[in-house]
């Protein structure tokens, strides 16, 4: 029953649009879920797709415009006249609206919103872009259902059937004072087992969860999901109800979130698909890598201090790698399930406690990986027993050292309020590089003398 | 507004339980939030947690118990006798029970489903049992509003009332034939502002999104997100509706999915937290680093067949950390970006036009990384300038064959079947730097002839 989109597909609409036929299109496209016209918007090259953009009815594609990825969608705006990006926002929420102008260019805005014929839409646009985007008020929509505590369900059941036509869901009708203060709220539930005559301040639920404009995104996203929560009112600084998250916002906020984290994770500094251009993926791959690089100086001019050890002790340098490639797994293992830990704000208990724990962790990882390595490097390298002995202390004071540094720096960062997902991928391989190097040489000429 | 425990908190309940103090602990608890509940329970030890879920009204606790993690969970049911926990899933929606069922032993759980007093729910949750969980049927719930074409808009209001005591969230109301086969959908606010006397077959919705028992739970996060769904009604292989998936079960999902492809993409190969106990951590942190370890070995081998070069060409030695490090980290760039297309289902085009797309990145990459390396290795490190160009050579070499490696191993598995997360993290950093160290000294071995 999915909608498939097939190359066969995609060719008879291009001939189509070549041959201007606009009775064609419509009748074929106009059934189309909004989901399946962005996908096949993002499969047109940028003139076919505007030319269905203007075709097709504003209630549609003003929602696939919303489903398309940002680069998409501003190639197709980039040819619409502002009274025609006026007619697409016109049929969005709010909230969309607010985040398609946001994207615009400063003198276009203006004209845009000019061109928007209901007022009321275009005030509440304006009022949303205040907003930070990352905050409740960037992610909130104007649309919702309120009512007064003094009103009757009969009255309620009246003014809410009015209001709920702007409304796409109605998940909660809040209930508000005179003075417009946020007091409770009513599910569609409520009022229709209600008795007709009884007031709203009789039946209504005066417990309500809610956030103020100011709250970040990703606590919003943390209270509604704990709370499982598909909607949360939101309010400004005096308490008054101004607008609403809904769960599909922060859905998309959870993902966008948890991708930032995996490519940050991967090295990677900007948000990038498999499908941008070479310098956009250039551009967010490379400075990770300008920071390696500077790492691997540092490790080249390292080992260059150890050079002495070359002539006795040739077999320490083959190890480089080996001891290099521990330290940055270990540190990336210990960095990821901190910021895990800080992310689902589940890491209880003191620094201390945690680093003792990751102490001992480490130690009992390392002393097995010791005893392989020892055993191994003796019958399969041949290796004599006070290198082995060497190289095996060297592995556990680094894997300690990783495991110290991959936990201790993110939850420093967090605790200075910088964002600790900086602390892991190449930052923490590259600097555990250079302390495991440096502690398995300081080791071996303890332990070998050179 | 949002509810914050403390330390003084606990205490204070902690002395409240010694004291078996039940009145002062009920008054205190009972206008509680079941996501606050469950983090109370969480920082009691497993006496006190289970005191509080005997003493407090199932209503709350089930929907506690259900927040807490896998482990607490565990540890309280164990104190629970089967009429006990009986009363818990007498009061959760069937998809949840279902789930907690199926954690308790085989024969505890035939005691369980005997002592549910409610019938049909009982039978319910033994029909879920029979899906695999990260099916649409492991994940669905059996309560839903359904009503059948025939009837009218009163008639059906009449009926609605009823089922949707048992329904937490109306999200649509699903129209059904008189077998029972879904052929449409209502929202709550097309019931409202329908005149009385018309029938459901003049006002549904025939265009409806399901998804079959069988279907994955990726599939049904997909389709969910794709088409902004909030619930969607799952039907078994003769079209018959048999329960819905919720937005709240999916959010849940995508987390648990994302945050295990982090843990993997961090060499973490089984579900922990950071407050897992040390054994747990070290199984799930130790395969990796053993894959690492055996990696190491390998690179030991390479380096020492190339130990004649040593006498003239120390230096060359010296730069290994740096290329095993940008070959680790391109790797993981590549295949990040890979998998991240893969996930998103947006990675379109041929494989040949993404690997050449991928060695024109690189070598752009390769080409600017080159130029800093041998500009900074001549006047900071005083390398010559033949040294240098070789080891700028092999630097471009070694990202674009980590690049490829990193592009083409995910997409392989990928077809092949096999999670394709398993190509980043650690094995791509192996591979990379084993591969990367070879072609390294090869091409040393060319220019400077050792």
């Amino acid at each position: 029953m999915q909608f498939q989109l097939t190359e066969v597909f995609i060719e008879q609409i291009e001939q189509l649009i070549s041959e201007d036929n606009r009775t064609a299109l419509t009748e074929l496209l106009q059934e189309f879920h909004f989901a399946d016209v962005a996908e096949l918007l993002e499969e047109l090259n940028t003139e076919d797709a505007t030319y269905l953009v203007k075709l097709l009815d504003s209630e549609i594609t003003s929602e696939a415009l919303m489903e398309l990825d940002d680069d998409s969608r501003e190639r197709i705006l980039d040819n619409l006249s502002p009274s025609e990006i006026a007619d697409e926002l016109e049929e969005m929420d709010t909230d969309d609206a607010a985040d398609i102008i946001a994207e615009l260019d400063d003198d276009i805005q203006k004209q845009v919103i000019d061109h928007i014929e209901d007022e009321e839409h275009a005030a509440d646009i304006v009022d949303l872009l205040r907003y930070d985007e990352d905050t409740a008020g960037g992610l909130m929509a104007k649309e919702l259902v309120r009512v007064k505590e003094t009103w009757t369900v009969a009255g309620c059941v009246r003014e809410m059937r009015r209001q709920a036509e702007n409304v796409t869901r109605v998940h909660s009708i809040y209930v508000t004072d005179k003075q417009g203060k946020l007091k409770g709220r009513l599910s569609l539930k409520d009022l229709l087992t209600a008795p007709e005559k009884s007031h709203i301040s009789d039946i209504y639920i005066p417990k309500v969860d809610y956030v103020n404009v100011h709250t970040e995104g990703e606590e919003v996203a943390r209270i509604m999901q704990k709370y499982d929560l598909e909607a949360i009112p939101v309010v400004d600084d005096n308490g008054i109800l101004v607008g609403r998250v809904t769960i599909d916002d922060i859905v998309d906020f959870i993902k966008e979130e948890a991708e930032k984290d995996y490519q940050m994770a991967a090295g990677i500094s900007e948000d990038v698909e498999a499908d941008d251009s070479i310098w956009q993926l250039t551009r967010a791959r490379l400075p990770w890598l300008i920071l390696a690089l500077i790492g691997g100086f540092v490790s080249v001019s390292v080992l260059g201090t150890f050079s002495g050890a070359m002539a006795d002790h040739a077999a320490l340098f083959f190890f480089v790698p080996l001891i290099a490639a521990m330290a940055g797994n270990v540190g990336v293992q210990s960095s990821a399930i901190v910021l895990q830990g800080l992310a689902n704000d589940s890491l209880k208990g003191s620094l201390f406690k945690r680093l003792i724990k990751e102490v001992l962790l480490s130690l009992l990882n390392g002393l097995i990986l010791s005893i392989i390595l020892v055993v191994g490097g003796m019958f399969l390298l041949g290796l004599d027993l006070l290198f082995g002995v060497t190289i095996a202390i060297s592995l556990i004071s680094v894997i300690v050292t990783a495991a110290l540094i991959g936990t201790f720096v993110p939850i420093m960062l967090d605790k200075r309020g910088i964002d600790p997902a900086m602390a892991t991928g190449p930052f923490i391989t590259t600097s555990n590089d250079i302390c495991g190097i440096l502690i398995y040489f300081t080791i071996a000429k303890l332990i070998l003398g050179f």
